[in-house]
């Protein structure tokens, strides 16, 4: 492993876009997961997943055929639960989201009461929902109006589904909310938050220097790690960086064609 | 009927927030449109309400006691497959909205279709929909990239329920279908866009200096009617106009300040 692109300790990846969609592994990326791992590289996967958490994430891989022993994923869903209870300790919340994101959330010790008209929560946590609906948009609406502060997991507005099509994120969600409020103010977790990466950095034991962030969305990922002073690598997929947006350290068309540059064939 | 606030011959209302709020009216208001009517003057209803037809809000305004008879009202239900009809004939059509506006957009000859993936919709209608849910805000989202053309109802985010709630309006829901579209474009029909104010002008038979538009909303109502040439009287409910918004020609803080100020006493 000679190349610029194998010098770093800690590999830090996105997951849905980034190694597979759905549950299809683009090509190379079990091949590439695999040999980072037979160089004793530190693989973390940094996701904004919000509808399921961390060990579900891993368990799905494993399904897919990754190998998943040791490595570690921080998932928006849970990251979302640690950055309460550090910040301000065990909280009542009402959830917007999936039960997976309400369990992780019980699970650091947060008080969770329903979304409805007569709860005194301390905070709504907004997740990617596929059960969200009108009646939920309002209640959590009046939530904030009545003072409680409104949580995002992640920002993003969709992530890609099968033929192309957009699937809705949490980001869409929020898109409605924050128009029926005057003055919104939100807590954000997800990428490109600096919380995150701090953790994924915590987890690595190495310094920054020695971190890669690679992932297909120049938004969270590109932009994210950029903030934290990490290098990063973008997976364009054959798509241009849009304009103003921020520069990748290097960029490759696949997760295969990285596969192929670390070990020099290209 | 000396004041300057008489000599007008046509009187547009709008009415959720304005004559009435729910099923509540406003004091004074049902006095102030008999006097109107006494005075044999022109009065029509114009309306964002996207979820009941213009027959259905005059029998509830029946049903709270205001003298509808002769009386016409416009309501953004209506107005939708009345102008596709104008501006395009006969089309195919999806709703994201209630079964009014469905039924609505039949009554003006459109074929509406499922909003389901199979659908080959040349227009998405979406009006303020309490059954909108996540897999609406898919579909619609899919169907237009894939090129139905958006068309919105009406643009309010929210109207006022009751203890000040707010309740989501078509523009909340459009601002999640918006934020996952890369150019969106939309055609727009309620109030404040010019087709209501050129409807209600025919309708009314006048001159555009003889009608006068009252409203509680600055955006729509003032704004509009302002765009149309046409007089306007804020009724502003004891709040202050917003900074860069439209001037009204006249304000009176309640509907029961007009009727006074119309007679004389204040």
């Amino acid at each position: 492993m000679t190349s610029e692109l194998g010098h770093y300790e800690t590999y830090i990846f996105d997951l849905d876009g980034c190694l597979y969609t759905g549950n299809e592994p683009y090509p190379g990326s079990i091949a590439l997961i695999s040999y980072l791992a037979d160089m004793n590289k530190k693989i973390i996967f940094l996701s904004n997943n919000s509808t399921e958490t961390s060990d579900e994430v891993l368990a799905n891989m494993s399904d897919m055929g990754f190998p998943v022993v040791g490595m570690q994923a921080m998932v928006a869903t849970d990251l979302t639960g640690k950055y309460l209870l550090e910040k301000y300790g065990k909280v009542t919340v009402s959830v917007c989201g999936s039960e997976s994101l309400e369990a992780s959330l019980k699970g650091f010790g947060h008080r969770v009461v329903r979304l409805d008209d007569h709860s005194t929560s301390e905070f709504i946590v907004l997740g990617r929902d596929v059960h969200f609906n009108y009646e939920k948009l309002r209640r959590t609406v009046n939530q904030v109006q009545r003072g409680a502060k409104l949580v995002l997991t992640n920002s993003d507005v969709y992530h890609p589904g099968a033929l192309g099509e957009r699937v809705p994120e949490t980001g869409a969600l929020l898109a409605s909310v924050l128009s029926m409020l005057d003055s919104p103010s939100v807590i954000a977790i997800g990428k490109p938050e600096p919380y995150p990466f701090q953790k994924a950095l915590e987890l690595s034991g190495t310094s920054r220097d020695a971190c890669l962030m690679v992932g297909d969305n120049i938004y969270t990922d590109i932009k994210g790690g950029s903030n934290a002073g990490i290098d990063t690598l973008w997976i364009s997929y054959h798509r241009s960086r849009p304009r103003a947006s921020p520069v990748p350290t290097y960029k490759v068309s696949t997760i295969d064609g990285f596969f192929r540059k670390l070990r020099n064939q290209i």
